[in-house]
């Protein structure tokens, strides 16, 4: 019989038994191969492909285990009598790969994030990476993690393998945190209002979805976080975009919005991004005080409140709140490293059982080794030391950048914010687009290079 | 002057220097303590606390660099001046904790949470722990996994600790995981329509908040896997339950809804939860018929088929689909172990690009270092040997267990389902409630055990 079966000799995802397989059972589907016909033996099949005869033989048993062919002692093999004709005729004949069907229906939000603007892959156009929010990878105690890896994972110890049945995250972590947020940042609370989530993320889209729902109006500040804002716009909210100045979010502006119901601020009180400034004590306690007339709820995030060189840092507007009305949001990617994904919310008591219950819908948990490690360098002073050496660094770095940049620039630049956090913002007076500034960097770049 | 400061010394959390300064601040913000008033010297204030005045000293440091407090050479400490008045007198006075605000809004989602039934923590019963679901931990390879890990997590490559700029996962892990499904599932997809999630769950709900706004009809299996059934409500679906018989799902009643509009189908082809039929061919045929007439996804959780002891697994209905309308879920927890958290989608090309959007906006992405690991795993033929392993292993566990029970229970015990999976479902002859056979089973195991 005339049966045409293309193989692919190069794929190397789908094994030659795995494809003369399929074009069989194609050809048994689509009726060229009809119910009780009989197919080709091993032996002439294989010859006709110039494959194995293993190859067909180990093929046409998984088409046998499947019920599509069946072998009759003396007879030969033959297509199954016993698939339900309907069903094959109901199916296109020869060589249709994709059958039309009516188009998938989104939902409302599957139709928000259509158009959403989440950012690609993005490559550093020059040598060096300037991207902000990037930790110096080199200096990571990448041994000490390793070390602390390794008391978890061995043998004798594989209670971490299961399920946790705590949704708010391993507790040790959560008592770690509390401790810790308590020590650098005056953050007030107990285990049970925090919880460990994938990054800053995620806390903001737990949020989101569980405060606002379409068209509710939210403020936040501007310039600001374009990640925070994409979750915001993907859920509907509608946005107030609040000034900021020298002394972070401009509260006054805020309060004239009388006629507005505002579910949320958004703020970056300790380095706001991404001028620097910080929000200075009035204006927290201003906006404190807005909060507890409206009612409205601020989300503190908290992104790199550990860098702030010279004075100590300003205390959360978390622990200066009396009235439950901040949602603090922190994470370990500028601290250790973005890709462990580790983030955390602190919670109204209020709120704390029902983002638990949205974290067990949306992905149960995080991975728990991860969990182990991480209290584990919390609690043996490791963070903090990481955190004192790093803050050091970044000190320098940043005085060689603005040293540098008034160097090359002197009156042209003008350097934005405080001395905080691991980016900086500056004014560049040029008659020049970003874009033009970028390309002529990389240019200047390649330049020395070749030097 | 009078000023009644309270420290818990046995505060493991809180340090005494951080207690000291958060009473001082609250007399402050309180009124307690007046702009321009003297407050007691460090040696005097430590005297009548009785702990050492660098404690003392160091909450004064604090309160001075977060502008509360400012010391005027040669006359002593005062409150600072400038806080706005207005703003103090705002706060009530003495020892209100909490001030009341107006009730927290929730959004329409989270009100659907309220009542939502998510498991708690719990414990087995007994000295054996008979949950489902629950691979053999001890048998994981700890030590292969832990040279890996070791591998990546070495001071020469530190790549892997930066944010990902992939959506959809990890590239090497996508194609390792393709080729795995082609090999051993008949799952055709190429890297780009897999996308790693964090596990079943997370797969389930962003299929949900993709496809499905409220109100909308998905059919599924009954009895079914509840923790499924708990996402699709709370994303407030319709749900039509569907019986399930020894062949699996019953697609006739499923077609008799002729009246309904159903998006989706939630089904386990595979090995039916928690009945363990096999969902037969001609069924799967008719399935996807169905589908192709209707415009209905399918949903197709796969989420033990590696374990079918006997003959080859059947296809999965993803491989049998022409039309682009299965969403094929599957996950590491039952083959490696659930605390890792990695699933995956295969997802019709189309969706693609907008799942991988949801998943950037819910969480950014998974932690990289045990996506390099597993990756690795699956590459070096780890996955399968553990995979043949395992199934041997299962096997064995599960005659045992059906032998035990049949010498017990004789022909009052029935064993459902095909010789599949990693859990065995029985029906009991027995005029006993669940609670009272495994708290009969519980006293049992105890009187043998003290034997």
């Amino acid at each position: 019989m005339d049966l045409a079966i293309s193989l692919d000799f190069n794929n190397k995802y789908v094994p030659l038994h795995r494809q003369v397989y399929e074009e069989l059972r194609k050809a048994i589907l689509c009726g060229r191969l009809p119910a009780k016909h009989r197919v080709p033996s091993t032996r002439s099949l294989s010859q006709s492909l110039g494959i194995s005869r293993t190859t067909v033989t180990i093929s046409y048993e998984q088409l046998k285990s499947e019920g599509y062919i069946e072998t009759l002692v003396g007879s030969g093999t033959f297509v199954c009598a016993q698939l339900p004709d309907d069903l094959l005729r109901s199916i296109p004949v020869e060589h249709v790969q994709k059958i039309t069907r009516p188009q998938i229906q989104l939902s409302k939000y599957a139709h928000s994030l259509v158009e959403a603007d989440v950012p690609g892959i993005t490559e550093p156009l020059t040598t060096i990476n300037f991207r902000y929010g990037r930790p110096a990878f080199d200096k990571f105690p990448m041994q000490i993690w390793h070390k602390l890896l390794s008391r978890h994972c061995s043998p004798v110890n594989s209670n971490w393998l299961d399920y946790s049945t705590d949704h708010k995250g391993y507790l040790p972590l959560r008592k770690a945190i509390v401790s810790y947020l308590s020590r650098s940042r005056a953050v007030k609370c107990d285990p049970d209002q925090v919880m460990i989530l994938n990054g800053t993320q995620q806390a903001l889209y737990l949020i989101m979805r569980l405060l606002i729902d379409t068209g509710d109006t939210m403020a936040l500040e501007e310039p600001g976080y374009l990640s925070a804002r994409r979750v915001f716009l993907s859920q509907g909210a509608k946005l107030l975009p609040i000034n900021v100045d020298s002394e972070g979010l401009m509260v006054e502006e805020l309060k004239q919005y009388t006629n507005e119901s505002i579910k949320i601020v958004y703020v970056t009180p300790s380095h706001q991004f991404p001028t620097g400034s910080i929000l200075s004590l009035p204006r927290r306690l201003e906006l404190l005080a807005w909060t507890r007339q409206t009612g409205a709820l601020i989300i503190e995030d908290d992104y790199d409140s550990e860098y702030r060189y010279g004075e100590r840092p300003i205390p959360a507007l978390q622990g200066l709140d009396e009235s439950d009305s901040v949602l603090y949001v922190g994470t370990f990617s500028k601290v250790l490293f973005p890709s462990l994904r580790i983030g955390y919310l602190v919670l109204p008591k209020s709120l704390a059982p029902l983002f638990a219950r949205a974290k067990w819908l949306n992905d149960r948990h995080l991975p728990l080794l991860e969990q182990y490690v991480l209290t584990d360098f919390i609690e043996e002073g490791h963070l903090e030391r990481h955190i004192r050496k790093m803050r050091s660094h970044y000190d320098q770095c940043r005085q060689i950048l603005v040293q540098a940049l008034k160097e090359h620039f002197g009156e042209r630049v003008k350097i934005l914010g405080e001395k905080a956090g691991i980016h900086l913002m500056v004014k560049l007076q040029t008659p020049l687009s970003d874009e033009e500034i970028v390309q002529r960097a990389g240019n200047e770049w390649s330049g020395n290079a070749s030097c």
